[in-house]
């Protein structure tokens, strides 16, 4: 009892504790300094990277900048404080007053009172260099260090911005007004990644999804594929055919780059103008375009007819390549195609049966886009407990999958579902060309650098 | 040329085709259904799976349940109707009109006009009884179909609502409101999972925060130890105590179950009243209450000086087990409480050095919880290069470790993170005693049964 006593002096309870400050200025990030309406000499605390110095006789400017945006904070300061310090890559932290810049290349402009050097950088060692754009390639090696140049600055962000806008579309946030069609309005499920796992909740919740990290140990060093890579996916019971899924994919990725371009325009700016000159106008001919459909058997007869030679002669049976995906796409003029009904041969037991002949097909679909090819993959999955039975049978996997036929036995639904690889979303949007650079720390063959 | 003028009339454009429906009948979830205004008689079709069968003379009752609520939706029909079909389980589409119900029991009801059977359900074979209350243990037996059930539909219900609160905590949509203290109101990040990538990326971005699956081989075979788990994680850049760091752990929690209880009240009082009696007060009184702070120190003298006998003698320098946490909480009166400060001999390398003595801390904070034990853990990060590099060289990882002392060579900043177990913070507001019943597929020590 005396112990407990003893305690409760002890005992600190942690919100209502005045935290000591050193100081009363509001911080701020570089994002919101640099769009604050009050600049009548607001006292504000901003801290950040410096990313660039420019020294003059009577006046120091430094451009800060602390991830929050593509633009940095211009920094206006006496020259006495100038120091060596003050380089490139520094953090610092800087009080002063928020103005109004007599600058056109800015609204505001913190005029500094204080500045303070957080963390020195050793600028001849540091990897970067001050006004010089490296390439990607060169960034690549320093996967600890280029999210702090601007151009992986804008790609993470914009990163950010398209994972926010996938969930938003799959589930809309209750505060948010709901979009016009109000497909997904029913609960929205974050699950372990993996189909066969979203089905087993699709006999419950009739729209679910999931989105995260899916692994393949794919022997590729392609600049688009990648060990370990995100990846969203959706299943969807009572769909009654692929229109249903296709509709749904459309959707989502016009809905999720729409978002992406009103969230962060300067930052699909930057790739836009600096990196693929060009992919704004393609960006904008795949979104206001209708998305194409072809069967599969279409598909391998335009490629038999192209007067194109391909490494991989096309076939009916056979499965399309790299080269053949291109070529449908540019086929399309540029707009995303949807490839319907593959031959049951070259596709997993779970897919739908067409039932149709003599070449006999399962109702699968991929999107092919420019510049990636693949991005969406899905399918209507077998729903009939005796067409699954007999197909399970053939590859004999009946024992390991009974508890898959059990949810044919109680209460079986027609559904189907869908993957988007997340990454190679990135790229098309973005028009970036290895997949290497739309994720912090890529993981692929013989390379897991961090 | 020929070959593309053929493909062009092929060519199908997907959103502009009109899709063959078979019904004029608008499609509502029975959460769409239940909620709605018009109930003068609008013709409506629900699909969904049959929760009970009630046969009268002339009347036949059934409910349909199709995941998007708790409540199903009444569908009364004529008992012509009546087939053994229409059985517990099975699926089926309704068409009706959608009419106010004369019982108090619920506000709408659907008269049947059409009911088809989608799928049967094989009732003898079912694991599930109708109207029986399964256990959980028992539940657990059928990861495949346990979540057509009641409860485990509520429990995922929350955890889709847990998961959609914490994103928005971290990253607040640009059409929400933004909360009153705006803490994270730069980009926020979805990336590979671990504390010390976070670390890198939180050198160019000022709050960085991952969610996703994580792996523990850990051979536990408890009731709060899973081999995969989802983990929340956040690093936050220029903090400059563990007061920072605390506040943040403090608010998420507050304000993501804020957001739970608001958004799906019925699903969080299903667990309150049949899992966990009580629980609902001792949840309103950890979110009434500041919570506590004590360090590690004063943490082993309550325990010595507890008349309660432990397996494990409480003594400074060793790790706290769950009964020294469980105590420890009760002790504080079932306040959630942050353990600080520990011994720097049993933490890892990164965590920052309190330079104190003689007893050797170093800056980590660990938030207990009733019922669970240790929810979050976090810590401030040595982000002073000296220290760490002496830290490394001690442990021979000095070579390992280069990219991670270059963040300390390259405009270091001071800074600090926290994870939080995502199933632990279910089991910690909904009482849910075991983590198996809190996430879809558990998967644990000898089990990965899906």
């Amino acid at each position: 009892m005396l112990g407990a006593r003893c305690l409760l002096r002890a005992l600190r309870s942690c919100s209502s504790a005045p935290c000591p400050r050193h100081t009363p200025s509001a911080k701020l990030s570089v994002r919101d300094a640099l769009g604050a309406q009050n600049t009548s000499g607001e006292r504000v605390k901003v801290q950040g990277w410096i990313r660039s110095v420019r020294s003059q006789k009577e006046v120091l400017f430094l451009h800060i900048n602390d991830g929050s945006s593509l633009e940095s904070l211009q920094v206006v300061a006496d020259s006495s404080f100038d120091s060596k310090e003050l380089a490139f890559g520094s953090s610092v932290e800087v009080q002063g007053q928020l103005v109004k810049s007599p600058s056109k290349r800015q609204n505001v402009e913190l005029k500094a009172e204080k500045i303070e050097v957080v963390g020195n950088c050793d600028a001849k060692a540091f990897p970067f260099k001050y006004k010089e754009r490296h390439p990607l390639e060169y960034l690549r090696q320093y996967p600890h260090l280029r999210c702090r140049t601007n151009v992986l600055g804008s790609i993470l962000r914009v990163r950010s911005e398209a994972t926010a806008a996938i969930h938003s579309f799959f589930k809309p946030s209750s505060k948010v007004k709901v979009p016009e069609e109000n497909f997904f309005n029913v609960p929205a499920f974050l699950t372990v990644s993996g189909q066969l796992h979203l089905e087993v909740m699709s006999g419950a919740f009739t729209q679910v999804f999931t989105f995260g990290p899916t692994f393949r140990a794919e022997n590729s060093q392609s600049r688009r594929h990648l060990a370990e890579f995100y990846m969203v996916e959706a299943e969807i019971s009572f769909v009654e055919s692929l229109q249903d899924l296709m509709q749904v994919m459309e959707r989502l990725f016009k809905t999720a780059t729409m978002l992406v371009l009103s969230n962060c325009p300067e930052d699909v700016e930057l790739c836009h103008r600096f990196i693929a000159p060009g992919q704004k106008d393609r960006l904008e001919h795949m979104l206001k375009n209708n998305f194409l459909i072809i069967s599969y058997t279409e598909a391998v007869e335009i490629l038999k007819q192209a007067s194109q030679n391909f490494t991989f002669t096309p076939e009916w049976g056979v499965d399309l390549h790299t080269e053949h995906e291109k070529f449908l796409v540019k086929h399309c003029g540029n707009i995303p195609v949807f490839v319907v009904n593959y031959p049951l041969a070259l596709k997993p037991f779970y897919m739908r049966d067409n039932e149709d002949g003599p070449q006999h097909t399962v109702a699968a679909v991929d999107l092919l886009v420019p510049g990636v090819g693949e991005l969406f993959g899905g399918s209507l999955r077998e729903e009939r407990y005796h067409f699954l039975e007999q197909r399970l049978a053939r590859s004999g996997l009946t024992e390991a999958y009974q508890w898959y036929l059990d949810l044919r036995r109680f209460g079986s639904v027609p559904h189907g579902g869908f993957g988007m690889g997340f990454e190679r979303y990135l790229q098309c949007i973005l028009g970036i060309d290895n997949i290497k650079d739309v994720i912090p720390f890529p993981r692929f063959t013989h390379s897991c650098l961090l």
